[in-house]
C-alpha cells in the first residue's frame, strides 16, 4: 500500500498555531510507529484570500480531491467581514465539503471527566455524555438554489431554498445507521416535518432506511423539541441524525453542553474513493478565534482529535487513534491546561506549543 | 370605550384543562375588578378537525380577525398523525398567524427563583435569568414558496423557500426594538449571514433600523453560535430578534434553559387595528401534552401568564398583569405544585384545578 497523504490546511486565526502541534503527532507518528504520511499544505480561507484573492484556489480544490485525507484548522476573522459573499473565507470551507461530496459531518460531543465541571450544565446531566450527531453537510438550505437577494416591487427580498433529494437522505441516513450499529443502537431523527415537507420527506426516507437496520431503535424529534431535550437531558441520546441547517445549531449546542469546545473534533465523510477510503475532511469544532490568534494561548486538543479522528476513519488505524485519545485524556488528568481551560485554582496555563509536547510526551 | 372582546381556542390534549382556569382568573377579574370581557369559545387543531373536518374553520378564522385577542391551548396529538398534511392540528394555529399576521412573537424566558433548581443548567447560569426573543412568525421557511414533495427524474425531493422582503424584516425588528427600548437596551439579532443571503438582507435591514434607536446597543450572532451562547451564559442577553426557524429553535431553548416549561407564555402580535390594538394571539409555549391530558395533572400557569400578556399587550392593563404574575409567584413561594414541578422532596401534588384556585385565592 502507498504512504497514505494528508493535505493540511491551517486555515486563519488560530489555525496555524494549532496545526503546529498536529505535525509534532504526527511527525512521531511517523518516527515511532512506522506510520508515516505524505504531508502537503496549502491555504484557505482568509489566507488564500490573501494570497490569490479567493478563499479556496481551484489547485488547492484539485489537490483536496486528490489525497486520502484534508485536515483543516479553522476559516475567517473580522478583517474579511466586509468582503463579498462569495469571497468570503466561509465559501473556500463549503466549497471543499460540496465538491468533495462529504455528506456525512460527524460532530461527536463528548463529555472529559477533567473538564465536566466547565459546562453550564449541572455534572450529573452532562458527566460521561458521550453522543454523536450525523449533520446532512452538502445539501439543504446551504446549497439549494435559487437563492440570492432579489427585487421586488419596491424592495428587495432575500431567498434560500431547503432542498433534499431521497438519494440524499438515503446516504446520509444510512451513514447514521452505520454509526449507530458500532455503538448503543439508538438513533433519532430530526426534522420539522410538522411544518415542512422537506422534513416529511426526510422522516419516511429514514424510516425507509431503518428497515435494513432493524436491530437499531429508530425515533423521530421535532427538531425544537430536540433543542430542548439535548439540553434538558443529553443523555438520553446516542446518535442524532438530522440536515444541515438543524445539524449546525444542535451539533454546536451539542458541543456547548461538554463545556469544552476547544476539546471538539469533526469528520466530514463523503463516498469511497478507489482505494476504498471514503473522501474525508477532518477539522476541530471551535472557530478561528482571531482575539487570541499569534498569542500561543490556543487550545491544540480538538485540531489534535480531529486527527484521531481521521487515524480512525481514513487509515484504519482505531488503535493509534485510541492512543492519541488517551494521550490527550492522560495529559488533562495530570491537570495540563491551556487558558481556555482554566477554573478559578491558580492553576498556570501552559502554551500551545506545551500542550503539544505534553501530549506528544504522554504517546 | 366597549367591552373588550376574547376568543378562546382551548385546543387539544391539555388545552381544555389549562383553559379551564384562566377562565376562573378571568371572572374574576370581572366579579372584583369590574374588568369585564366579551368571552367566546370555538374549536381549533384536532379538536377542530373532528368536529369540522379542518384543523380551523373558516367562522372560526373570521372571528379571530373579529376580537380583540385570542386565547390558545395547544394543538395535536398522536390520534392526528397520520393526517394529510394540511389537516394536521399545527395547520390551524399556522393559518391563524399567517391570516392574522402575527408577525412579532414574544417569547419571554424567565426563571422563576423559586424552580431554579429544576433547570438542568448550573444555579448561577439561570437565577434570575430575564429574556425575552422575538420570533418572525408569519414569513420565511414555513410559509414560503414553491414547497411541496415533487418528482425529480426517478426520486422525489422536498423543497422549502427562506423567504424574507425588507419590510417583513423591518417590522419585526422594529417591535424588537421598542421591547428593548423597554428593558435594558440591548439587541440581539440572530441569522446565518455566514452562508444564507436571506440572512444578510436580515443583518442588513436590522443595521438599519437600529438607527432609529440609538440608545439601543445592536449586536448580531450567527445562529450557531447563538444556541451556544444560550447554553453557555443566557444572561448576557437581554432581547433576542431571530427569523421564524431560528426563532423556533432558540425559543425553545431558551425555555428550556429554565427548567420549567409548564410556566412559560407567550404573545404573538401583529399590526395595530383601528381600535389601536394590535391583533393578538397568547399561548403557552408547552405543547398538548396528550400523555397526561385529561387526568388533572396539567400546569395551568403558563396559560394563566399567557392571559396576564393579553392584559399587558392587548388591553393595557399592565397594573392587572403583574397581579397575576405577582399571584403565581405567591402561589409558587407557598410550594403549591403541580405534578411537573415536583422535585423528591415528597411534596404531593395539586390538581390543574386546585392550582387555578389557588392563585384566584392570591390575586
Ligand atoms: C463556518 C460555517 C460556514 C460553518 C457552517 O455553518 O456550516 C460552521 O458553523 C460549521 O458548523 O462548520
Ligand atoms: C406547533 C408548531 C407548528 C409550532 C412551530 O413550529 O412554530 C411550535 O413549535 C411553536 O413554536 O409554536
Amino acid at each position: 500500500m502507498s504512504t497514505p497523504s494528508l493535505l493540511i490546511l491551517p486555515g486563519d486565526g488560530i489555525g496555524p498555531e494549532v496545526m503546529a502541534e498536529v505535525r509534532k503527532i504526527v511527525d512521531w507518528f511517523g518516527a515511532k510507529r512506522d506510520l508515516t504520511f505524505d504531508v502537503s499544505e496549502d491555504l484557505v480561507g482568509g489566507a488564500a484570500y490573501d494570497a490569490h484573492g479567493t478563499p479556496l484556489h481551484d489547485d488547492t480544490m484539485a489537490r483536496a480531491q486528490d489525497v486520502d485525507a484534508v485536515l483543516l484548522g479553522a476559516v475567517g476573522g473580522p478583517k474579511y467581514d466586509a468582503l463579498d459573499f462569495s469571497l468570503k473565507p466561509e465559501r473556500g470551507l463549503l466549497r471543499l465539503r460540496k465538491e468533495m461530496d462529504l455528506f456525512a459531518n460527524l460532530r461527536p460531543a463528548q463529555c472529559f471527566d477533567a473538564l465536566s465541571h466547565f459546562s453550564s450544565l449541572k455534572q450529573e446531566v452532562v458527566a460521561g455524555l458521550d453522543i454523536m450527531i450525523v449533520r446532512e453537510l452538502t445539501s439543504g438550505v446551504y446549497f439549494g438554489e435559487p437563492r440570492g437577494i432579489f427585487e421586488e416591487g419596491n424592495e428587495r427580498v432575500g431567498i434560500n431554498t431547503q432542498r433534499y433529494t431521497e438519494s440524499e437522505i438515503d446516504r446520509v441516513a444510512r451513514s447514521a445507521f452505520e454509526l449507530a450499529m458500532k455503538r448503543d443502537k439508538k438513533l433519532c431523527s430530526m426534522e420539522k416535518a410538522n411544518v415542512m415537507e422537506s422534513g416529511i420527506l426526510w422522516r419516511e426516507v429514514v424510516t425507509r432506511v431503518g428497515q435494513d437496520y432493524p436491530e437499531v431503535e429508530l425515533s423521530h424529534m421535532y427538531a425544537d423539541a430536540g433543542a430542548m431535550q439535548l439540553t434538558r437531558w443529553p443523555k438520553q441520546f446516542d446518535v442524532i441524525v438530522t440536515d444541515n441547517l438543524f445539524g449546525d445549531l444542535l451539533s454546536d449546542l451539542a458541543a456547548m453542553l461538554t463545556g469544552s469546545l476547544g476539546m471538539l473534533p469533526s469528520a466530514s465523510l463523503g463516498a469511497p474513493m478507489s482505494n476504498g477510503r471514503p473522501k474525508a475532511l477532518y477539522e476541530p469544532v471551535h472557530g478561528s478565534a482571531p482575539d487570541i490568534a499569534g498569542q500561543g494561548k490556543a487550545n491544540p486538543i480538538a485540531c489534535i482529535l480531529s486527527f484521531a479522528m481521521a487515524l480512525r476513519y481514513s487509515f484504519d488505524q482505531g488503535d493509534e487513534a485510541a492512543r492519541v485519545e488517551k494521550a490527550v485524556e492522560a495529559v488533562l488528568a495530570d491537570g495540563v491546561r491551556t487558558a481556555d481551560l482554566l477554573g478559578e485554582d491558580g492553576t498556570v496555563p501552559v502554551s500551545t506549543s506545551e500542550m503539544g509536547d505534553a501530549i506528544v510526551a504522554k504517546l
